[in-house]
């Protein structure tokens, strides 16, 4: 088997961008020092974002490598699922020890790419070394209009709490094939005042936690009421991590059209209210979650 | 010593990023799932790069902290350099064992804070995460005015090439204590009509070689001409690492007049004809140079 120590960095990248197609905003992909992209329009902002996974950490030995580059670009558009926002660039580091075989890293870059190219991704450039250990970071650039991209900071107290789908259990499988709720996050931002939201990367209690804190409130959850992953139990629903599912804060009022329209719109994933925000802050008190050096 | 494992990701962020300041194009910096940063104008172009430096390969345990962040970020200014551009907005990405020291990682987030500061450059978010091995990635974008930036590409035969500073023996200190040459890029953009230009990363003989198969010519190079760091020999100017000087071709009538408006407007750094370009495409011919996976 060819490893990557056989046919060196330039031909390894030229394999790994060989055939990439870009949409007319690229002006330069990779090729030179930099990639080179349009501005976006005067009415926009542009928004960035970084995101790594690491074998033995995010993925392991025996994980197919398409499902590797899959979960390191669906993390990283979630994110912007989680800001409502469009992703638009992407660059690619790769860490891997030379004896690494290509064919694991081609599969890796065909992950990548197919998730890419399903959400209007370019991948217009990246980055290689040698490391002891596999990882894959994807560095994220992406557009919203002015005043419409989403936050965690805005819920106000007695807003209701929604997640999408099912919570818990994602090691046993969904954590290598989610599905990005960029198309939901867009959906409620044209529709309703979405006070808050984010997407629960480190587990409903942890990332809860953080949503509260940037909005400056507490939270009061019914902890019967989280929609589990079946055969997971409220533990796992409230502290597992890499659920990659959307958690957002609605007035009051809005919940009930909401979950209505969601319905029609969206009839396969389930939308659930968990509880409400409190005015009394909380502390950094955390049940569960996930904490990459603990 | 406190490590990683003893304070958590989360406390570790917060004092990495503690008393961060931005200018008026930051809209939100780290907090949230994405930093959010003010669109360029409508004559302007969006760049992005991304860098990484891993343990044992760019530097060593015995480093200090400081020089690995401010290397980790002057590699990826120095690449805005090669293309006359402005860095503006950095995401970091660090990968650490959890038994790595705090003081050591906010000491490497010292360098990186410093040098972006010297040029600029805000540090709007990044991502964590254990790994085995110390590594630190960072994502650079950045703006030109449309038609402002340079390239590898645009050689002719019978330019002159000139390079900065002097090669070769980098290791010995210089490639953790360069001076990316952005200041004398746009200078060069500004003034002349740079044909091609790049930064010299994995030694001459391997970058010439790029910036000719870009522009889709040869080099004729003299070899004693070449300007070398005080006890190196010619194979190690021609195929030492990390030199992060500029390689630029120019039509040859504007050779001597560059040459000497260069000399008042930087008088402390050298700049050599090493040489031209050819009009005989060269092969994939390698003469040295620096290969990660070989």
């Amino acid at each position: 088997m060819q490893t990557l120590a056989d046919i060196g960095e330039d031909a390894l990248i030229r394999r790994l961008v060989a055939g990439l197609t870009f949409d007319a905003g690229v002006i330069a992909g990779p090729g030179d020092d930099c990639a080179v992209v349009r501005a976006p329009g005067a009415g926009e902002v542009l928004l960035l974002k970084t995101d790594v996974v690491v074998e033995g950490v995010h993925f392991t030995a025996a994980t197919p490598a398409s499902l590797i580059g899959r979960k390191a670009m669906a993390r990283v558009i979630s994110d912007f699922a989680a800001m409502a926002a469009t992703p638009r660039y992407a660059l690619i580091t790769l860490l891997a020890p030379p004896q690494t075989t290509v064919k694991r890293v081609v599969g890796i870059y065909t992950g990548l790419r197919r998730l890419a190219a399903e959400f209007g991704v370019n991948i217009v450039g990246g980055e290689t070394s040698r490391a002891e250990q596999l990882s894959i970071s994807v560095s994220l650039s992406g557009v919203a209009r002015k005043g419409a991209y989403l936050g965690r900071g805005g819920g106000k107290p007695g807003d209701k709490l929604l997640v999408t789908g099912r919570l818990g259990g994602s090691i046993r499988g969904k954590h290598l094939r989610f599905q990005p709720r960029l198309d939901e996050a867009r959906w409620l931002a044209r529709r309703f005042a979405i006070h808050a939201i984010m997407d629960i990367s480190d587990g409903l209690g942890k990332d809860l936690s953080r949503l509260c804190e940037a909005s400056g409130l507490g939270f009061d959850v019914a902890m019967e009421s989280l929609p589990r992953t079946r055969g997971c139990d409220v533990a796992q629903a409230w502290g597992d991590g890499e659920d990659y599912e959307l958690l957002f804060a609605v007035a009051p009022k809005v919940e009930q059209r909401l979950l209505r329209e969601w319905r029609k719109a969206f009839p396969k994933l389930e939308l659930t209210c968990i509880g409400q925000l409190t005015g009394q802050r909380q502390g950094a008190k955390r049940n569960g979650g996930w904490d990459h050096f603990q």
